[in-house]
Parts: C-alpha cells; structure tokens; sequence
C-alpha cells in the first residue's frame, strides 16, 4: 500500500473545509495568517494548525520573513491527485449515463402512461 | 464553508491507503469482502470497517443478498473531486513551467561554466 502512502496524506491534508477554503483564498494571491483568518471566523492559532498540515503535506509554502510570513499555494500535490482520479473517469461517466438511460425510460414509461389514461 | 462539507468528507473517505487500494481493486469488477481482504493482508473485521467508510462516503454500494454482499465502486462522489481539482490545474502548470525554466537557467549557466573552465 506504499504507492497510496503520499497520496492518502494529501487527502488527510484536503479532508477539513477551513483547509479548503484557505486554498481556495490562496488561488487570488498570497496573504498573512492575519489575512486568512479574517473571513473565516476562526482563531489565529486555530488557522496556524491548519497552515501547518497544509504545509506538511506541501500544499501550501510559507515566506522567510519572521513578521510577515506570507503563505501560498503549492497544488504540485494536487497534480498528483488529479492524475490518480483519471482512472475513475470512466466509472462516473458510466454511472451517469445510466442515470440518463435510466430518466430517459421513465420519461417515455410516463409519457406512454400518460397518454393510456386520457384515453379512458 | 458549507460548500465544502461535502467534499472535505470525500477527501476523509479518501485518507488512507487500504481505501485507496480497495477502490483500486473494485476498478476490475465487484467483489466480496473475503476477497477485498485477501490481497491487503487486513483482518476481516478492519477491512469491514473500511467499506463502512467508503459506503457512508457514497464511494462504493454494496449488494442486499444475506450472505455475499459484493461491494462495487461508485465514482460519483469523484467527479466532484475532479471538478475541483480544475480550479487548481493552472497553478501546479504555472509552478512546473518555473521549474523548467529554472532547469533550462542552471544548464545554460552549467554550460558556460563548463567552456570557461576548459578554456583556462
């Protein structure tokens, strides 16, 4: 199971809303632990934890500067995730055609019902 | 960060390498739990514990007969993923393009510092 080992951390790393929310604010720019904890609602060292495993697993890097640390984004590890959810493509572009085959025969069932009863 | 309730709970479904390995293995077709448990080297009762995940998830549905319930993969849940993940595609392009102007930079100068060399 080593070939999951890295790929399971990333998604440990993606498995909080915060922690997605931070990226997603991340992708308009870099900004400071203050800048992110702002619209989030969360304590300074609540979103310091999750900088911090959102680091760990490379997703985000932080500046040298001891005041003003500013966090960007890193997706190199979501490179990694989107290559993996290839395999699956075909599973869910299945299941969805099945949906529509599946909508598709009830409508004409409706349709034919439909057409049975205002006859009577 | 309702928006992300959902998807964050995906990603906890998807944070652990057995489930990897286990939604890899349903890719070839349904199968059992005896027989998801065999090649993973996991007592019967972790692996049940791991399809419950997987099941609450949406990731995978399971058969109603009694006595062999085969698990089969439901990818829905992954198309959210990749949907995402899209968002993101441009960053990790944008951060391997660096690298290899970065690289192209280093064998230029390598090359430079190479002639200089051969030429003292």
């Amino acid at each position: 199971m080593v070939e999951y080992d890295h790929l399971s951390n990333t998604f440990a790393a993606l498995a909080d809303p915060t922690r997605l929310a931070i990226l997603a604010r991340l992708t308009s720019g870099e900004a400071s632990v203050t800048e992110l904890a702002k619209p989030f609602n969360v304590s300074l060292p609540a979103v310091s934890k999750h900088l911090k495993v959102l680091e760990r697993a490379g997703l985000i890097a932080r500046g040298r500067e001891a005041q003003w640390r500013p966090c960007r984004l890193d997706a190199g590890p979501l490179k990694d995730v989107a290559d993996w959810i290839e395999h699956y493509r075909r599973f869910w572009e299945d299941s969805f055609d099945r949906l529509d085959a599946y909508l598709t025969a009830l409508k004409t069932k409706e349709k034919r019902h439909g057409r049975k009863r205002r006859k009577k």
